[in-house]
Order: structure tokens, then sequence, then C-alpha cells
């Protein structure tokens, strides 16, 4: 802690996320930022803390409690989040949801070797989402769990759009099936897949010459990405897109279908509705920090996830005045 | 833990909620129920295991791992829970909300003394709602929370029709203001009491001769429980009483609705829908018996609440497996 009794904080990597978790500790009350740690030129990062090149980091161990690690996860996180588990607690919010097994392993040890302690994959999904099937399905153990993505842009499947020949502008946005959620809502716990609980919108800018009708073929029949779901592709103009399409809302849904004992039908909903993605994941990224620095200071180490932590280490607020006021 | 490798539980009231504890351990893999407590003649109580007398409770302290609490928050847990916390750990679901702070202490004494660990205070309100309320404030700590009950069955509010003078059988179901939900999903977070947020219907069969615009207006002017509320009474049949109205179904929402430092609005909502009421508390109170034996084998004493209880304790499956295929 710092000589003001704050939670001292450091980011690393300063992108969307790492900016998002700027405004969210500034929302904090026992929390300070302390510097931000980027692979650019630090001359060329305006925050509002020190910017330090990333090959300094070590040397700021004295001087941060808990690292927020803001990279990305196909390239940043597996690198990252091992080297810097050396010196500090850390919190990421890597998302290959395939690899979690593989990447909890490699922070686990230099974490534990080291005396760190690392909560990996925090956010929203994973994160909060995980937490609330878990929930679901340690309450009501017959039934099904089933989650639903949007409505929200989605970064890989707009990346996809842009990489079609005579796309010059354009974005892909995932939004739930409201038929597949009425039918679940039932209680008949249907077979869905995945495919049937989404659909598919995208709004492109053509580059000057392409061909509307090639473009919407690209897409549309793209395997994974496009073919399997309905999808709908617009046409739109430069100055329509930026003027609608420059944020970036997500959120979803969690439901628990199931059944008590003697058949009665229990429904759990949880949904999330985001005006800003980044801001959110960064904000949970936050809260776990808090989380983190004290199960850090109770000597835990190596890795965890939101499945270790108990809720009360989320919040500033004192325990006995938690149950007063919250249970 | 059994030969059979199951963590042995123990029921102490047998109503509606000791019952929904029963079907609620058949459903667990690897929980057994050992014996029912009451303090009516066991004689009298049919149970799927042995029913013991109340006065006989601290002889079995050897062969259960965990006792669930099913008695009534009124008059049965004050006294219960600090006598029975000597022998055994606990989950109950206290639910006078104003007396928390105090039943924490009468409980956390007589546990700590002992060696034992006794979670209160578990279910959905308090319970699962509290950690959603908890939740919601952490990640968005600018923002204000909503909390709607229904629709659903609201006990004590039917036993308020029920003593009204001519009132031969009568029900009272609370329902959330859909209006007001509106009002909260647009961001606003408007000012609203819980008045404006939920209104009352009750179902009453008349005894006879009583007269309905007596009892219709006795019941709408009855102060605190429908008075300040918008309040209908229908009248019905004691046939269409029977058939319609013996289920205790109930659920509600919480809402978090708050801004992350950009100023996005950011919303979280959790809903419940249950058709038993009393079936889905104690499908929460034995998935955090789980977690109390868990907890208590680590040594653990004292009284704890949902907010310290790592949600990864809850569940049967192995931590990896959760990672795996949860997270």
């Amino acid at each position: 802690m710092s000589p003001s009794n704050k939670i001292r904080i450091g980011i690393t990597g300063y992108g969307n996320l790492g900016r998002g978790a700027e405004v969210a500790i500034s929302q904090q009350p026992d929390m300070e930022l302390v510097a931000v740690f980027s692979r650019r030129d630090p001359s060329e990062v305006t925050s509002s803390v020190p910017a330090v090149h990333y090959d300094e980091i070590a040397s700021w161990q004295d001087r941060i409690d808990v690292m927020l690690l803001c990279g990305g996860s196909a390239r940043d996180l597996p690198v990252q989040t091992p080297e810097i588990a050396r010196w500090f607690h850390t919190v990421d919010s890597y998302d290959t949801h395939a690899k979690i097994p593989e990447y909890f392993e490699s922070v686990d040890r230099v974490a534990r070797e080291n005396g760190r302690l690392s909560l990996i994959s925090t956010g929203w999904d994973p994160g909060l989402f995980s937490m609330l099937r878990l929930l679901g399905e340690s309450v009501l153990p017959a039934g099904r769990t089933y989650t639903f993505w949007g409505k929200g842009l989605s970064q890989g499947h707009s990346d996809a759009v842009r990489r079609v020949p005579g796309v010059k502008m354009g974005v892909q946005y995932t939004l739930p099936d409201h038929s597949a959620l009425e039918k679940i809502r039932e209680g008949t716990e249907p077979d869905l897949q995945v495919t049937e609980m989404h659909r598919r919108i995208c709004y492109v800018v053509l580059q000057e010459g392409a061909d509307a009708g090639d473009v919407e073929r690209a897409i549309k029949t793209m395997p994974d990405y496009f073919a399997p779901y309905p999808t709908s592709v617009h046409f739109i103009t430069a100055e329509e897109f930026e003027q609608n399409h420059s944020e970036m809302p997500h959120g979803g849904r969690v439901v628990r279908s199931g059944r008590s004992g003697n058949g009665h039908h229990q429904r759990i909903e949880f949904e999330l509705a985001l005006e800003s993605n980044p801001e959110f994941t960064a904000s949970a990224m936050v809260a776990f920090a808090r989380a983190v620095y004290r199960m850090g200071r109770e000597g835990r180490s190596g890795a965890i996830t939101v499945f270790d932590v108990p809720l009360g280490m989320l919040s500033p607020r004192d325990p006995a005045i938690l149950r007063k006021e919250l249970l």
C-alpha cells in the first residue's frame, strides 16, 4: 500500500482495455494508478500517470501492489503473464476458453515459485458469466445452462468482415435469438446449438468499384464465422458508419433452467447490457484486483480464478457493513 | 463423511423448507440425508430417513457433518441456531434482514467457541440476491441497485389477509411494476420507493355472510402491508382457490444500473423465476452445505455468510474441471 493507504495499481498494455482500467480505477475509493507499461515509445502514450517502457517493468516491483494485464489473449498474455507474475500479483482477462487449462498451469508455476498471486480470466465471459454458470449448476444440479451473447459488437467477426475483398469498413453485431430464449423459459430444456441461439448483422462500407453482391456472398458463406448462422449484411456510407458504429457495446445472458426434486421448474437468469465492453471488462478486473491484493496479503500464491474468490473480497466495505446493508 | 464417502446431512425442522431440503439432497451426487429432527412426535413425521425428536439432537454429532436448519426466522432460528451450533456445522436461511447483525453475533460466538462453522442467511433473499447486490456495486461502484420481488406468493402478506374478519381463505401475490423496471433500464437511475416498484393482488374466499366491500376495504387500508401499495382484491370460490392457489411460486430481480468512468451505461440484471420458493431456498442451502463442509474441514469456524464463500466450494466438481468446462 502507498502512504495514502491506497492499493497501488499498474497497467500493462494501453489499448481500449487499459484505458478502461484507468477510468475504472478512478472510480474506486481505495485504489490509485501508479504507472502504465507499454511496448510503445512512452513519449507517445498519453496517460494520467507516468508511462514506462515494458522492458523496465521489473524495477517497479516495490511500487506496485497489483498489475493489471490488459494485453490481448492471442499474443500478449501467454508471453507476458508468466513473465510478469515473477514480480507482481496480477489480474488478467485471458479469454481463449479452449486454452485456459494450459494457460493456468503456466501462470500458476511462475506465480507459486515467486510467492505471487495471479487471478486469470476475469471480465464478463470468462468472468461474471462463468460465476453464474457455476452458481446455476450448483444450486440446480438437474438442469441445463445456456449462454447467449449480444446484442454486441464482436471484434473477431468484425475483423473477418474487414478481411473480405471490397470491404473498406465493416463491423459485425451478434444478436441473441429471442425465440430460442422463449423456448428455454418454457422449461423444456431444449437442445440448442449456438448457431440456433444467435444471428449476425454486418454493416459494411464498400471500397470504390466493389460489387455488393460479391461482398455479401463472401461474408455469408464464410465457414465457421458466418455460414452456420442466419446472417444479414447492410451496406452503408462512411458517414453513417462513423456516426453509428464507433462504440463497443456488448452483453449477453446466462440462463440456468432446472427442476427441483419434486419437478417444479426453477429458472435463473443473469443479463448484462453494456454500452462499453472494454470498460466493463476493466471494471471487473479492477474489483478482482482488490481481492488479489487482500488474498496476497494473506499469503496466498499461485494462479486462481473467479471461482476461488469470496465475493466479500471484491468490496471496499467492511464485512459487518456488508452483512447489515446488502445481505 | 460416511463410509460411502458422502457428506452426511441432517435436517432440523420439517415443514415446507425441510421437505424441500430432503428432495434437494437427493439431487446431489455427494450427499446423503441421515436424519430429520423435529419437535413433533417422531411417529407423526413421514420422512425417507429416521425422524428424531429435537431433544436428542446432540447425540447425533458424530453421525452428521452439516445440519440444515429449516425452522422459521421469527421464533425457531434465533433459539435453535445458537443451540445447535455447539454440536454441528450449520446452514440456515434466517431472513429477518433488520436483525441479521445481532443474529450473526450470537451464532458466531457459539460456533467459534465450539470449533463449528455456521453459514447464516442463505437462500435467495437473503442469499443469491445478496451476492448479486454485492457483485453489482463492487464492479460498478458508480450506480444504483434495485431489488424487485415477484411475481410470487408472500407468506407474511397472505397471513395478514387471512387475519381480516370475514376471510375464509386468502392468498397474496407480490408483482413487480414493469414500468419501474423499464425506467431503470433507460439508465437514468430513478429514485424509486419499494411501494412504487410493486403492486399486490389478493385472492379471497369469503366466509358465509361476510361483506365483500368490508373485506376489500379492510385489506386495502391495512397500514404498511397494503395501504402504501396499488392493491387489488379478487373474490373466488373455495374450489378455484384450491385449484389455482396451492403452489408457492416466487422470484424477483436484482438490477444494478451504473456508469463506467467515461459515462457509458452498464446494466447487470439477475432474475429468478421459481415455481417453488421453499424448494429453491432449500436447493441453495444444500449447495452451501457443501461449502460449509469443506471450509469446516479446512479448520474454519464461527459464523459466515454467502459473502465469505468462494463459488468453487459450491460445486461437487474438481477445480480443474470447473476451469476447463465453465470458465
